[in-house]
């Protein structure tokens, strides 16, 4: 929805001043110098029909509507969302009572390498497939060691079914059952334990796997002081290592988590 | 409020795999690698009674209490908030019918070379002076042209006044006017003409200055295609030039703006 005759419409208040170099649209993103090679963005739009866990939508209404095209006004919108909706970071204190919450997570633990383990072939074959130790093992002979202080995030390929809506995101079964890929607690402790990572990351709708019952990777995560991103978008994109994540988690007070914009940059 | 006892709860479900580098705390900002020198977060915390334009406050409700001290369970709120709460994106269509909006807004956009505006002496002095012409081209002299694709932030001190609450933070004179600093439209024009800049910040709640009751720069900006970000925060502890801002403006759908985790690095 861009502006169209922006050009005309700008008045002329700087005539007279210094010249510089002519202005570039920003819509140009090509031409958009950001010190960056690559940015891309690994967050979903949040609507009040995106696919979700249960059935708790975010809602909004139209505090002050649009003006008319070109015209000058003041359009806004209210949104009610859970700290757990779209593209959003667990804390650890959403799973451990006590444990630290969103405003207590520093910003150097928000910006750190990404690591890619692409298991798409894999659950493609079969929905309730968990990333394990031997996965980090097999990446690591192949890309080097996982860096200290990285997220480790599985690219499932489930993140395209977010066009199709609930029954294909939840894996649904006949019985109502959901099936969809995730973590193993034991990778989780492996990748705290002997890697030191900072964080991980799904492009389903949890750590844990949709079939699991009792949340173990969420538990793991949460206990080893560490946060959860779920529902990301574009993992495909991304290099197996090299990219840099930063994670624009909403700064809730006392919050479990946050919906997040999450930006890949190498 | 960090988790007491992590290392003794967490199960040993990984004894016996491969060895590797010992666990690091994340809470030990300094030792966590993640690629840049010094990151600083410029966003404050959403709460229901933080500093706002107006009496429309963000709320919020616990959908789910926290499990007692180390024990699992799942803890969430619900927050209701507007597009323009607390560090918040104003995307061009907030202000001019049929201008883009946050999804609209690339990628490439939201992660930009940061300039600083120091004008904290003259706004201790004026809480109504602003942002003007003059102010870049003695910057330019100083630190050099303004990048292409730069996000050009005025720092006027403002943020320290959001421990203080409404009336500091909006500037209330005895009849209930505003009063703090902003941009002038001709200021933002020159930026976007003759600099190319991809956007605008301030410390304060609004890119206007608080005493406008046209509010030319949000006009200029917003026919201008740019984004403005409003009551950032910690712009005293970045340099002038240098560091790159990273935007995490919430992707809302038909979004006039979000709140954002702005996070610089350098």
């Amino acid at each position: 929805m861009c502006l169209h005759g922006t050009g005309e419409t700008v008045r002329s208040r700087t005539e007279g001043v210094a010249t510089g170099p002519a202005s570039t649209r920003p819509s140009d993103a090509r031409s958009w110098p950001g010190g960056f090679g690559r940015v891309v963005d690994l967050s979903h739009t949040i609507s009040p029909d995106m696919p979700s866990w249960d059935e708790v939508k975010p809602a909004r209404e139209t505090l002050s509507p649009p003006a008319p095209d070109g015209e000058f006004g003041f359009y806004l919108q209210r949104w009610s969302l859970t700290e757990h909706t779209g593209t959003h970071l667990d804390a650890p204190g959403h799973v451990i009572g006590g444990g630290r919450l969103v405003p207590d997570i520093a910003p150097e633990e928000l910006v750190v390498p990404a690591v890619v383990l692409d298991i798409r072939e894999r659950a493609a074959q079969d929905p309730d497939t968990t990333v394990e130790v031997d996965d980090v093992l097999a990446f690591e002979r192949e890309h080097g060691p996982v860096p200290e202080g990285a997220a480790v995030l599985m690219c499932s390929g489930w993140s395209a079914k977010w066009a199709e809506g609930d029954t294909a995101v939840r894996g649904l079964d006949e019985d109502g059952a959901r099936h969809f890929p995730g973590f193993s607690p034991q990778v989780c402790e492996f990748l705290v334990d002997r890697r030191s990572v900072a964080g991980f990351g799904v492009d389903t709708l949890s750590s844990d796997p949709g079939n699991s019952t009792d949340f173990p990777a969420h538990e793991a995560i949460g206990r080893a002081d560490r946060w959860g991103l779920e529902a990301l978008t574009g993992l495909d994109r991304l290099p197996p290592v090299g990219a840099t994540l930063t994670v624009g988690v909403l700064p809730g007070l006392d919050a479990s988590g946050g919906p997040s914009r999450v930006l890949a940059l190498w």
